[in-house]
């Protein structure tokens, strides 16, 4: 798709993704916008000034362009989504059948389309609860095989039913935004008997490389989601980083699971892929001859139930020479998003708008594909990065970048950069 | 405390109490109350009429009490609440300084007091995040025996921290609203190799007789509440029955913890008993020696950090013959709430005002003080109810009611009853 607009050919934003985000200028409200290379979409401007005038079946939502969140337009449904998608697109085509609504509009450029560079971006839902899931499968069989070696690396149940935890949705943050290193308890010496924690800085600290998807369309409480009404449940995709405190987590962790590893922070990006804009990319996940063995509340009827997206993971200290020390791909999950949505509800647990789901940590099963250090160094064997410096975890200083992006130069359909920094501790 | 309004002798909701919840009447809106006797004062109506004339520090935020949720209010601060609550309790009493704003004042009491018998109660609170804990010794004591036998009960982190887990949100429901009972994953034959699991509901449907606290002050990502200034944080506590699913959970749980089996349905109460209402009770809690090995941010100044409230579990079939099961207190607690902050937020982690914090199940050292079936049966040594039927865990149509209630007669304090019914499974 060609656009009268000039579009970078290596932006993650091209015509062929058009993602929603909620952005303010300067001090401006948060509004919500798409991103189109380089540029946000200010939808609020674009709504007030006419901009969907040539959409009729949204004329009575117009609200939702008004509002600090993405939780109104998401709670429209999808064939609301995949309208105003393909209406925007068509606005940017170089071909539009509406020039008069942008293209020939200089005021509604001015007005409404601002740098990426001006702009500040924010968690773009009200997120009600975030669950982490464990879908990756060679993350879960490389941890397990550190925990328990090979032969019992992943649990019985592993591949019956999609794991996952209730996550902290309160230290949600938006890509760009620094993180304090956590304090907490960790047993300085495992193998001392008794077993006495100390009060120190996390000392391995980690990273997740994961895909999450946002909530678009609630189920009552008691009303379980079908398989295959699932997807029309999910609002679109991020990328996110799952920040892990592993001495913190292995202290606390029994028996009830992560806590205070995990509660400090969890980055996403800021900019949410709709499903349709992921569309093109659908290919076989892990083992999808699994698939008939599953439980039939679990079962797909497609196979394509994953998406050929390369991720990538990178490590830059202090403003030094980035490293990028992991390649992986979203292909690398057992079970779909659909699926975690249909086994979150099996019991009756009502999702709402604005629901963040992880997909857990996504690991390739060759070196440097891990989706976290620990796989990747298991505290032993340290990492070189392009500086000369080593890592076995995380140190003050560094900056870790997600990335995320599919399709071919000029149409990609990408998220933007995850990007977290390491400060230094709070001194208490 | 004597008042000129007649408020019944055994009343959990003395002139010593005055807890804060969200009613509605009829189809109006929703808006704050405090429960008094077998009535709710009305607050938004009781603020919009002058009742608050006399109370100039609250002048300036009346606005809190138009409000569908206590958010506003908790959100104020204790130093606000403890001046509401006084300048109610002074209104009511019998020696009022105030007879012009309610006891002489006979449209007000028209228009602002109505029975309980015609209210409907609600979830008091916007809940952001919804965090259980494990702070009943005696549970996870019980518990650890069960799957690991008396010498490796406990694990050995326990003694050292308040172990939690994040819980759902979204399915916390107000005392009163039925739940059915929950379809799952279970492994009906645990021995089978493999193991395959059955998709069946839940047949080891359990309770967690709870305590939990509602959040007041939020504190800022990456800034940890001190021990010392914790309780400030604390809006007020409800009884809570956290639901379990015993079977889906032995099956799910490993390694991340529970998750499908506590996610669909969380009873508590409405009334919001606030912090100054119970100090009176204030007690030691469970092994108060044990505070000087703590780790000093866990490390309270006052050895009286649990509540002598005592509770009970009450189960009753289909409108039969109730039978209470188990008698408990609240003082079987080894953490109290300021450390469940403090330990909650150590890495930095942001709490919101609304966040809700379970205690944990907690029950007695001695037979019939239990607050699970799991422990007071183990599921082999059936429980014999009033009506002569024997039970295990839940059956559809039993209806499990807590309660709790400190001080005595004339002058109690109490959380109102926490009920919640079993209905049966939902055909898929």
């Amino acid at each position: 798709m060609a656009s009268w607009f000039q579009i970078p050919k290596n932006s993650p934003f091209s015509l062929a993704n058009i993602p929603f985000g909620i952005i303010s200028v300067q001090s401006a409200s948060r509004v919500p916008a798409i991103a189109i290379g380089d540029h946000a979409l200010n939808l609020n401007a674009f709504a007030s000034s006419g901009g969907f005038s040539q959409l009729p079946a949204i004329q009575q939502h117009l609200h939702v362009f008004n509002q600090p969140t993405l939780n109104a337009f998401a709670a429209l449904g999808r064939p609301v989504h995949r309208q105003v998608r393909e209406y925007l697109q068509n606005v940017f085509r170089a071909d539009t059948q509406f020039p008069q609504v942008l293209k020939d509009n200089a005021a509604l450029q001015k007005s409404a389309l601002v740098p990426l560079s001006q702009v500040t971006n924010h968690v773009p839902m009200q997120i009600g609860d975030y669950t982490d899931f464990y879908a990756g499968l060679n993350h879960a069989y490389n941890v397990g095989v550190l925990f328990r070696g090979p032969e019992n690396a992943l649990q019985p149940n592993y591949k019956h039913l999609p794991v996952a935890y209730h996550g902290r949705a309160s230290s949600v943050v938006p890509s760009g935004t620094p993180l304090h290193r956590p304090n907490g308890q960790i047993l300085a010496n495992p193998a001392a008997n008794p077993k006495l924690p100390t009060f120190s800085p996390c000392k391995k600290l980690d990273i997740e490389l994961e895909l999450a998807c946002f909530i678009s369309k609630p189920n009552d409480l008691g009303k379980p989601v079908s398989i295959d009404e699932a997807e029309d449940h999910i609002f679109g995709l991020v990328l996110m980083n799952d920040w892990s405190a592993r001495d913190i987590q292995a202290w606390e962790y029994v028996p009830l699971g992560p806590f205070n590893a995990k509660n400090f922070g969890t980055t996403i990006t800021p900019w949410v892929v709709l499903m349709d804009a992921l569309e093109p990319f659908r290919a076989a996940g892990l083992e999808p001859g699994n698939r008939d063995s599953l439980l039939p509340y679990l079962r797909e009827k497609r196979a394509e139930n994953a998406y050929e997206i390369p991720l990538e993971v990178e490590i830059t200290n202090q403003g030094g020479q980035p490293t990028v020390i992991s390649h992986s791909n979203a292909r690398n999950l057992l079970y779909s998003f659909p699926q975690m949505v249909a086994h979150h509800t099996i019991t009756g647990c009502n999702l709402k708008t604005g629901d963040l789901l992880g997909s857990g940590t996504i690991s390739g099963t060759e070196p440097q594909t891990e989706g976290s250090l620990l796989e990747q160094t298991n505290g032993k064997n340290p990492l070189k990065l392009a500086d000369g410096s080593e890592r076995l975890f995380l140190e003050d200083g560094d900056t870790v970048v997600l990335r995320g992006i599919a399709g071919t130069e000029g149409n990609y359909v990408g998220f933007g950069d995850c990007v977290g920094t390491i400060l230094p501790p709070v001194s208490l």
